[in-house]
């Protein structure tokens, strides 16, 4: 599965967060990393509808301004989203693809509902995007909301980057089980490349992790084969 | 009271909704038309600024591209709304002004809803735009979405016209009774520009339209008082 971020932001330099972001898929080789900037030329639009073709999961990644993403991506989403290209009524280029939104947040992220300061939902504020994909065929995936990036602990950046990762890369909606899988795939992606006795580290890691898996699914079958013989 | 109507199209020259609508409020003398344009300037903030001091209702008025304004509106806001001067919670300058969108569809309005084409009604793909409005402390008026353009027939296209003065114009919300003293306030403005047959004419209009008027009056007065009797 391929995967193209596109990143919208007007002061990306100056962004603590898109670089962390930037770093944490740099090793991620199905992930293509496309910024869009604003040089006030016109935009390719046929090498950006290329661009789109060849990605399975498609990723719009902004700061939230004023409840959507910066003008950039607005500009990108009117030139390169023509009709022919998008519409599913029309044959368009993107059914069946996947749509996911990367978001930072300047606000607290439990003020976005009714009674908050912010009065709307996450959810209802990406309305547009929502009709987008609906309009497009494609999937929508759950947001990834960053809330408030400067004020993350050490643990919770450790965690976000965890988190990203497995939005660009792993199946979604990702359920336990699934990213369990993930994990282990990456530990073992990592050992190849490490010492000897990083290795060895490593792979008592994942034999725990494995070894948990399959006590949880003992455990599920069981609970199974219970309500199968209540249910008889 | 006065209005700033913010006109957002790319493609101005070539759009016959903007040159009926611009026509439509030629007359007003509390309306000020300001069309934005992308001439890759950065945008004069402060006298953006300066003209939504001055007024008390502002409209935003765009075509629906991919269910929000275009791009150069997207720019406007993310430019000119700056904090100190839009956040309600920071002394914003905007609190207490209203909001109102003026939107034209190419896609018929009746898809906007579940099960429909575009699956989200117009109130739901609008909701960064109420966010606004919630956040700066202003007034959302109920969207003027004018469905399809192209297909109004000349009844269709004198009845926009109305609606259109009066959603610049008249108090909102806007209340049959208040709707009735809207109209007979044109017709005496009018009046008072025609020759002298003509100006007969329009009183018989008007003094029609205020017996009409008082006649719902009384009939209201009745209702109110036959309630009365029946809790007393």
């Amino acid at each position: 599965m391929q995967t193209l971020v596109i990143v919208a932001h007007p002061e990306y330099e100056d962004s603590s967060t898109q670089a962390f972001l930037n770093r944490a898929q740099a090793d991620l080789d199905t992930v293509t990393w496309h910024r869009l900037t604003d040089n006030n030329e016109p935009l390719a639009v046929a090498s950006e509808q290329q661009r789109l073709l060849q990605a399975d999961r498609i990723i719009f990644q902004f700061p939230m301004y004023w409840y959507s993403a910066p003008a950039l991506l607005k500009q990108w989403e009117d030139d390169v989203l023509t009709r022919a290209f998008t519409f599913a009524s029309e044959r368009g280029k993107l059914v069946d693809k996947q749509l996911g939104i990367v978001t930072s947040l300047g606000y607290p992220e439990q003020e976005f509902q009714a009674g908050g300061t912010e009065g709307f939902s996450i959810s209802e504020v990406l309305t547009p995007y929502r009709a987008l994909a609906h309009h497009a065929g494609m999937q929508f995936l759950k947001p990834l909301v960053i809330n408030q990036f400067a004020y993350l602990t050490d643990a919770e950046q450790a965690q976000l980057l965890i988190e990203y990762q497995q939005y660009l890369t792993a199946s979604q909606p990702l359920h336990f089980q699934q990213r369990v899988k993930w994990m282990i795939k990456q530990l073992q992606k990592w050992q190849v490349s490490q010492p000897q006795a990083q290795q060895q580290r490593i792979q008592l890691i994942i034999d725990q992790l494995q070894e948990q898996q399959e006590h949880l699914d003992d455990l599920k079958e069981q609970i199974k084969l219970i309500r199968q013989a209540e249910e008889g």
